[in-house]
């Protein structure tokens, strides 16, 4: 599938993609609906406002007013069929083939409005999000985390393999890529200390996640049955749960992590619709367990196989990939957290982000954590110029990345997740 | 000060309280913004569009429109000082000496059309939440529930008596006052059972709690002073934070609650506004850790004194109170709770819930939940009618009570907070 416009096959928004997102200009600072396409942005708003969707019958000509909004919820609780026929639609609009020439490829005058270069955009958060759930789906991560805290023999807690743990996260912090972080204060109870301290975080880490946007709501008491979860599914993001580990290490007891993660957690901008991912489904981590009915799906491959990296770029512009993943290192399925975040009754709302948890092989360079690969902090890293972490230091900036596909289908990516630290205030 | 409106002594709606809420009626199904008064509710929206507040020099008429919202959000961004003169300006209206007698009093027309009479009204949630903290703030509880699990000398953690701890909860599914909730299903590890099994919870516990509601944001970053944190404060309410014990022993490691608390939270729908309560300040709980600086208040005086009731009924129409306490029983203030919240740098938003934790006494019949009164349910508690309960039953309802001051001054109470258990779907 070739486009009439020049993409790169590098591109993370091959015509095979086309991610949702939330963008504003210069020129026109009110937030709206765009999509990713190669090196540019297409404004949904300003293509609808010329008839640019006259001829994409799944959505009425009610409805054209939803790129308008400064979040994507309206869109997408409009449901899974109308995410396919709409991305479908652009497809076909931006196909070299496209069946309706006039509407874009050989109308000029919109071109030049509705196809605006990144570089000329500010990406917003693309949804209002309700709630915030970040789970713990990453076993290689909660066997080398364990193993750290309590040992190789007690790794993971009995529950681990019976059920996708998870916690409620915070969502006013969330934050867009791009947007710079303030290390963060707490208290901090240093070894064998009378009392604890109140300083600068001093291991401040990242996690390497996914995120997942709800599209459609459950009514409170009416739990999602696993094979219908998919339906449930709007698409996916790249996540990093900055965490806080000598805070976290202090104040976890007995509730879990609270101050330690919620001064900002940064997520991609462009959303990947659960229907381009289609094609990269397979099997994640395998679980011998028995599991419970609620857990058992039909599809075995549910686990979408994503390329991930991460790079930590410091201060004097030196860029070094720090890890090398796959999202195959989850061991619990979307809709297998869904099941399990519904089946006490929990109504899930349109905008909800659920985080994955930490993405992690487990050889050297494959851990989605600084508290994994460094051990504990015990081993720095090294770095390109000569430099090591332990953890991040401050004015370091983070560039998390991932795509599934070839260069040759084209790739379907995140583009960038960014995020810099700057010291305390 | 005594009003127009006949109001019982024992009415928590006394002139003194003045709380906000939200109301529709079967006339009228548009929520919209009324406070309590005695028997009735007083629909703001109703009285704005009749000029009653055509003497309130604090609300420009161009907010006028607040009161037509379906939530108190706006009306609580508008800050404290607004708040103060709203409810001053109310009850103007309402004094049996109003220097504004025309606008309200003896007008009968605006009187029979704005007074509704609190059988007629329907409430609803009063504010829009964004996200739910709940702090573990009732040192009582966390005592008496640690030595249950851990023994009497490890009953408190050691970052107790140092910070509020606290976590995340489940904003999505926080109900008003009336709202029934399903008896939630979940995984649960039988004591010596080789794997857990998948069943309706059997010890569903309530939790007797505060909640307050913040007014105005901070942003991203720049924490709140706790000399400040006054300011943030828009009001309270009673707050039942329903918890499935048996699924909650078994999630719980190590990342706190999740499926044990997120099927539901009822709180009670008239909003005490922060000023109502300024009269009731006193102490709560001695600590003699030496605090870090950003917790030490400046004012030694910042719990409110509410005295609460916790009554179950059951199916067949008795009711007992099981519990009467005081909100004395709280270790931590609003504003450290706040302060510490947002040390890390986390925003609060307009709208954010924040519990308190199940306030307790030590006494029998003083606690706040079942767990602590059924000595982690192994004893019965007796009820009128011959009933015994450890946990809560299908079909019982669970009534929270709670108010200030004195019939003589005019009571300054919630109304209820009222919610009863279904069984499973």
């Amino acid at each position: 599938m070739d486009s009439w416009l020049p993409i790169s096959a590098k591109s993370h928004f091959s015509l095979a993609n086309i991610p949702f997102g939330i963008i504003s200009t210069s020129a026109a600072s009110q937030p709206r609906v765009a999509v990713a396409i190669g090196d540019y942005a297409l404004d949904l708003d300003c293509l609808a406002r010329h008839q640019g969707f006259s001829q994409c019958t799944a959505l009425e000509q009610a409805h054209l007013d939803i790129f308008s909004d400064a979040s994507l919820n309206r869109f997408a609780s409009l449901g899974r069929a109308l995410h396919r026929d709409v991305r479908q639609y652009i497809q076909s609009l931006l196909r070299v083939d496209t069946p309706f020439p006039a509407l874009l490829r050989d109308n000029s005058e919109l071109r030049n409005k509705a196809l605006i270069l990144s570089q000329q955009i500010t990406n917003h958060l693309p949804m209002t999000i309700g709630d915030y759930t970040d789970f713990f789906a990453g076993r290689n991560h909660a066997q080398t985390v364990g193993a750290l805290f309590r040992g190789p023999d007690n790794a993971l807690n009995p529950n681990y393999n019976h059920l996708p743990v998870a916690y409620h996260g915070r969502a006013s912090s969330v934050v867009v890529s791009g947007t710079p972080l303030h290390r963060p204060k707490g208290q901090v109870m240093p070894p064998g200390a009378p009392a604890p301290v109140f300083k600068p975080c001093s291991r401040l880490d990242i996690e390497l996640e996914l995120g997942m946007f709800i599209a459609r709501p459950n009514e409170l008491g009416q739990p999602i049955a696993v094979d219908d979860a998919d339906d449930y599914i709007f698409g996916y993001v790249l996540m990093n749960d900055w965490s806080a580990r000598d805070i976290q290490a202090w104040e976890y007891v007995p509730l879990g992590p609270f101050n330690a993660k919620n001064f900002g957690t940064t997520i991609s901008p462009w959303v990947v619709l659960a229907d381009a991912t289609e094609p990269f489904k397979t099997t994640g981590l395998p679980n011998d367990t028995n599991l419970q009915q609620y857990l058992k799906e039909s599809n075995k491959e549910n686990i979408v196989d994503f390329n991930l990296e991460v790079a930590l770029c410091t201060e004097d512009g030196d860029s070094t990939v720090i890890t090398r993943t796959s999202s195959k290192n989850l061991l619990w399925s979307w809709p297998q957290m869904i099941a399990h975040h519904t089946i006490s009754g929990c109504n899930l709302r349109t905008g909800d982000l659920l985080g994955s948890g930490t993405i992690s092989g487990l050889e050297e360079r494959t851990q989605g954590s600084l508290l994994e690969q460094t051990r504990g902090g015990k081993s720095p890293i090294k770095l390109h110029g000569g430099h090591e972490r332990i953890f991040v230091n401050d004015n370091d900036t983070i560039v998390m990345t991932g795509y599934a596909g070839t260069t040759k289908s084209g790739l379907v990516g995140f583009g960038e997740c960014r995020g810099k630290i700057l010291p305390c205030v």
